[in-house]
Parts: structure tokens; sequence; C-alpha cells
């Protein structure tokens, strides 16, 4: 790996989510050195994927390069590598560029869409954890359009225009509301020869209300707006199974669809090589105590969506969501330092700062700890915390651009079929229209 | 396809470039039936492709949605399809979603790269005429460092730095500078664990002046450009081959490169089935007449790069570049309405707007017909002429919201690896730093 052997403590991060970059800072300029491994060259801001691949934002402004993140950091390097295995017994952590030793390790992986196994929705529907993804999204629903154009038969006409997203949660919320705007503002100018009206846009949550987690008026304010957008939205549905072409439910209702997002759920993304006994099946993620400490190692740990931290508050574990990530890094780093310098470590205590869902213009949904909103708003606190969040001057100013544009137009002009996805379903005109 | 049958005749246009647009624009609005076809769903602005090749611009704000050009208009038809054949006799178009039958057919499908048959060249260069190719070459650029560091050999690791770019029209011109750019401002801090000073950008021109074409002015002030930002530029050398590991030329010099860029060439991209004889082998160009008229036929026209109109002063067809693309879609959409509306049709004549090029920051050259000059103000002009050029508001902002910020930090911030390029050359670490 040409890491420079020092006399400063290793220390390797996996992953350059919100936790790795936290506790990556904390770790800055001090008698250590930091490796950062990562997959990708870039940080992903995965809160706005949804816009992505709703062509409200394009993908290079929410995303930012690792290696410019620590330009000015020494003692600091990153590598592009997948991990393969660790190897706790020797300290190794085994890569697809080769080995490296760690004096402490810090898993922050985050997760991945959980299918509870479903390996059918696997094949067929879509996911949205990485702007890859989201591109692949973007693409599918434009060429979804295109295809339906050349549908003679109207039953296949309906199903590339019926939208399925499966999961009530912030993702699917916004999802489903960008869709709709879409559905309003955008797609009846480019399809003019289109009923844009057979377009369907199906959310469906297993449990009896949208958001869970957050506030009741939350949750009934976000499926109000929903509705208003024209989403129909399924409470109490669990979706079984999907073909490539049905949806089929534990219900009386199934649905043809072209497209079937899956944002029913998420989990941790293990590394190979640890003991069976840290890792919590539902939904795989790693023990670990207050200081994030793995359970039944001294030298390494797991923040943000791979661990569990089990609490009297969080029984299983912090939600799998930015705001714990970013608060385990940040916490881990100190306690790092700390522990170099001989000083006390403090254990972890999880500020909630509160959380949010943005369903369309002028429409967001905000919990704070003392105060809980809805409407123009609380869609203004929302751009304005996300675009905070963003990192990277001028990916704010970019989103914050195009904000402003697609407001005032109410359009989203980033439609560009740019990864062509390849379909896997039953709809593809390639095989269907060649004629 | 499912265009209506309607009263009005059918004028069928292949290709959403600057000629396409031309030609559909003037065509807005009269008592006839647009059909466009392109492949992408989009207008690609191929003057700054170099710039998303090198981290400077992301893709979407060069690219423009076709169907939204053309929201407001009424007879229009956009298809997403490629096209397989034309059958003048029966006046029917083939592609890949069907047939269509034409009253005026209109090919404005651009060019394609030119390899001069070289198989070897065109297996292992790179080419940059699509905005895909354009981030294949940006991900090769910034794995090729990836793989730098973990590179022992030393021979490889030069190799994985040295850049071959071939051409010295514009396109080379400027790719070159941009990449000197990026090893000045920015690869030093990515990669402070790599001796940078080993990067080498080569720019090899076959005959003995670079932008054949401009003024002599503009060609040896772009060269003084090009070496004060490090390029080794050489001159009357010609490539022979490379065969992913080694380019030899026919003087005595070779370059063992990674990387090499082919903008040595581009020749028309034809449709099938059209006569030979209106086809002209070098560059591969159809024929066409002062009214765009496709020698040979009565109702197909070829227009911008494809076409080659021969003229007293053109004696081989007008340079293929945006302007004479624009102005012959624009004058033959005029003389198309003034056909049917029974009125008398204008011959082409080329109306040389002058040219130019940019090297880097403060470093440009301009040939005006009547002004020619060089450096910090010609750079000025160059922006300005291309953000006006841009299509879309938001593009143009966009587009000046990079500039600025990549003039004041001297930076390219959109340097992703969002769509990693699957090497086919000797240097991947994937085969060599795996143990």
């Amino acid at each position: 790996m040409n890491i420079p052997q020092t006399s400063f403590p290793r220390i390797v991060i996996v992953g350059g989510g919100f936790a790795g970059l936290a506790v990556a800072r904390g770790l800055e300029n001090q008698e250590l050195q930091v490796v950062l491994i990562d997959k990708h060259n870039y940080h992903t801001f995965q809160p706005l994927l949804y816009q992505v691949a709703t062509g409200g934002l394009e993908p290079d402004s929410i995303a930012f390069p690792l290696r410019k993140r620590f330009n000015d950091v020494d003692n600091f390097f990153f590598r592009l590598a997948e991990v393969t295995n660790v190897n706790a017994e020797e300290n190794i952590l085994e890569t697809s560029i080769g080995n490296l030793e760690y004096d402490e390790l810090i898993i922050a992986t985050g997760s991945t869409t959980n299918f509870f196994g479903n390996t059918n929705i696997e094949k067929y529907a879509m996911e949205m954890k990485s702007v890859p993804q989201a591109l692949n999204i973007r693409s599918l629903v434009l060429e979804n359009f295109e295809e339906a154009l050349l549908q003679s038969d109207l039953e296949k006409r309906r199903a590339l225009m019926n939208f399925v997203i499966v999961g009530g949660g912030p993702t699917g919320v916004e999802l489903a509301g960008a869709l709709a705007e879409m559905k309003k503002g955008i797609l009846p100018k480019d399809y003019p020869d289109l009923d844009i009206r057979q377009m369907k846009i199906n959310l469906i949550q297993s449990s009896n209300e949208l958001l869970n987690g957050m506030s009741k008026g939350a949750s009934t304010k976000a499926e109000d707006f929903l509705i208003k957008l024209g989403v129909d939205v399924w409470k109490d549905l669990r979706v079984l199974d999907y073909d490539g072409t049905t949806v089929t439910t534990n219900g009386n209702d199934h649905f043809d669809a072209a497209t079937v997002i899956w944002a029913a759920g998420v989990k941790g993304k293990v590394i190979d090589g640890l003991s069976s006994e840290c890792l919590i099946e539902r939904p795989n993620r790693l023990k670990v105590d207050r200081f994030s400490k793995l359970e039944g190692y001294d030298n390494i740990y797991a923040i943000g969506d791979v661990a569990c931290m089990e609490t009297e508050k969080f029984k299983f574990g912090h939600p799998m969501m930015a705001q714990p990530a970013i608060q385990q890094g940040t916490v881990l780093g100190k306690n790092l330092v700390a522990k170099y310098l001989g000083k006390k470590q403090k254990p972890f205590k999880y500020n909630d700062k509160g959380s949010m869902a943005t369903i369309g213009r002028n429409k967001a949904v905000v919990d704070l700890p003392k105060w809980k909103f809805q409407g123009v708003f609380a869609w203004f606190v929302w751009m304005f915390v996300h675009l905070f969040s963003l990192i990277g001057f001028r990916n704010k100013v970019i989103v914050f651009m195009n904000w402003v544009y697609n407001y005032i137009r109410f359009d989203r002009e980033t439609r560009l079929i740019i990864r062509p996805f390849k379909k896997k379903n039953q709809y593809s005109f390639q095989t269907e229209n060649k004629s």
C-alpha cells in the first residue's frame, strides 16, 4: 500500500461517510498517522441523493473529493480500495490493494440496502444508497417515459408510468414527493403526446404511519402533503415480492409496475473476519460499547450506521442517520487523541438535534426537541440545514443556485440519461417495439 | 414510433447537435411536422467537454435535455433511438424503435473519432466526443494517480503519470493545457506522497504547427503558453501505434504511457443505405450542394460535421466545427420553410466569425476576421463567447459559478470517479499490486 512506517501509531478508518469524515477530522494534526480507505474517491451527501435521482441536482454537487477534504493535513493518507477481510489477531486489514497493519481500526462502512433476503426484489428493484444508484434511477425514470411513448399495449404503458416506492421513511417520502413534482411540472411538458395523468406514484408503508420515529404531527402532515401532490399512500401494506412485472403484497392489492424503488430498510456493511459475537443479526450491525469499541476487541471500533450502541434510550442502537454517525465520529476522535495523550476518555452521549423531511416545494416537516412545525417555514429550515451541512463551498453555491432556479422555474433540469440503465424487467421496448 | 399522421409534411432530423438544433429551431411553429431523433436525450456542448474530462465542470452543466428545448413547440416530436438504415426509395428511416416515413430527411449525425483504421489505437486510446467519454477520461486520469501511489516499479509509476495527447487541434491543445493546470494546482495537493514532477504531458502534432487553420500568431502563442505550463510539445511527429503500453512514432521517440488521448482526427457519422456516390472517403462526409441537399437525392439533406459542401473557399468542405454546423442548420431551416411556402431558397454562404482556443487561466488565443489577439483579454472573450453560446440559463449560471470558483481558488473540484473506467492497458494495479 506504500504507507510509510512512522513512529506514530497508525489509525485506519474504513469508510469516508459522515462517521468516517468526522473521526478523521478529530485526528487531524496529532501525533498519529491516519489512513482513510474508501472504495469511492468521494464523500456522498446521502440526504440529497433523491434529488439527483429526480433530476434536481447534478451528482457532482452532492459529492466531495475525499483527498481534497484532507489536502492540508499531515500524516493523513487516503487509499482507494475495497476491504476484503480483517485479521484481528495480527492487526492486519486485507484490501484489494494489499494488506495494512493497524494500531487502531475504525469501521465506518455505513449501511447498504436491506432486501431481507428476497432475491427477486434484490434483482428487479432499484436502490438508492450511492450516486451511481441514484443516476440509475434517474435514467430509468426517463427511459420509462421514452418507452411509454412507443408502447401501444395500454396495460404495459400504464406499467411503465407506474412507480412503486416501498418504505415510508424519509427516503421514500422525499422520493415520492419529488416524483410527484416531476409529474406536475415537467413530464407533461416533456411528453405532450403522453397522458401523464396515467402516471401513478405509490408509496407503500408496512406500518400504519409514515416517517416512523418522527412526531405524529410530522407523519400525518407528511401524508397530507403527499396526498395533495397526488401520491397514493398505502399503509399497513407489506410488499411480498416483485418479479420485474408485478408487485405482490400481503393485501388484496397488487401493482403492475416497471419501476420499484426499495427504500424499506438498510443493514450494516460488516467487514469479514470479525467474531460473530459482536454481530447483531438485525440489521447486521456491530455491537459496541459507549466508547464505540467493538465487543471482544481492544483496538477495533465501529461508528455510524454499522455500529449498534445499545443504551437505555436506544435499546436497539441509535437511528441509522447522519447525526449519530457524525457525533460518534467526533467523540471517538476526541477519545483516541485522549488515549494517546494518556487522558481520560468520555463515553458517548447522543444529542438528538431532531429530524426533518421535505415532501416538496414549501412542504416539509421538522421535529426539533422542543418545537415541531410543518409547511413553508419548515421547508426553508430544511433547505438551510442541508445547504449548511453540505461539504465544500462550491457545492453549497451550486446546490443553492439549482434550488433557486428550480424554485422560480418549477423545473428540474438535470434530466439527462448520461448513464443508461439496462432494464431487468419485462417492459423494455428493446424487446418489444423493435419491429 | 407512434408519431401521428398529419396533413403537414414530415421533416425528420437525425441528431440533436449544433446543426440539428439550429434547423429544428428554424422549423418551429410552421405548418410542418418535425421529428428529431437522437440516441441521447440531451444536447452536448462539445467545446467544453475537455473541462468535464479534467474536473472543471460537471457533465450536467454542458448538456441540455432535448425535450426541454422544444417544450413550447407544437408539431414537434422527439424520439430516443439509434438510426440503423435509410431506405431512400420508399422514404423510410429505419431505427432501433421502428420505421418512420419522412417527406424530408435531414442528416445531422455529426462526427466521430477517426482512428484512421488503426485498431490498436482504437482499442487502447481514449476519445472525447461525448459526455460519457469525457467522464471516462476524468476517471482514468484520477485512477492512474491512485495506482501510481501503489506502484513500486518506477518505470510503471512513470508510465501511469505519463499522458500522451495526439493531435494539436483545439481539443488537444485545450486538454493539454487543462491537464497541465491540474498538475500545477491540484495533483500535488491531492497526492502529497507522489512526486508529481514525474507527471508528463505530451502533445503530439503531426504537422509543424499547432491549431492548424488558425493564424500563425495564434499557433505560436498557443505553443508558448503550453510550454510555459510545462507541456512537452512534439511537432512533425506522427504516432504509428499504441499497444496499451508504448506509443511508437515515426521518429526516434517513443512513449511509455498508461493514458493516450486521441484527438488527431474526426470523421463523419454516415447513415447506412445511402448511395456511395455522395460519400467522400476522407473523412467520410456526405457531399451536398449549396442548399445542403445530398448529391443524388431530392429530399435528403446533410448539415454540420457530416456534410461536405465544396466551395471555392472551402475546397474540402467547411471546418468540422460548431459555427458552420449552426449556420448550415439555420439556412436549411429557412430554405425548407421557403420551399413549402413556394418561396425562393438561398444558397448557403459561410460567415466566418473566427475561431479561438483556450490554453489555461488568462491564456487564450482568438482569431477574429479583422483582429487577432492572445492572452488575458482573449481568455475573457473566450469565456464570454462560450458562456453566451451555452444552451439554458441554468447551465450558464452553473458554468459561470464554477469558473469564478475555479479561478479564485485555482481549483477544479468535480474530480470524482463516479463512473469507474475499466482499464484496457497494462498498468492496472488490479492485476499487479493485489498481492
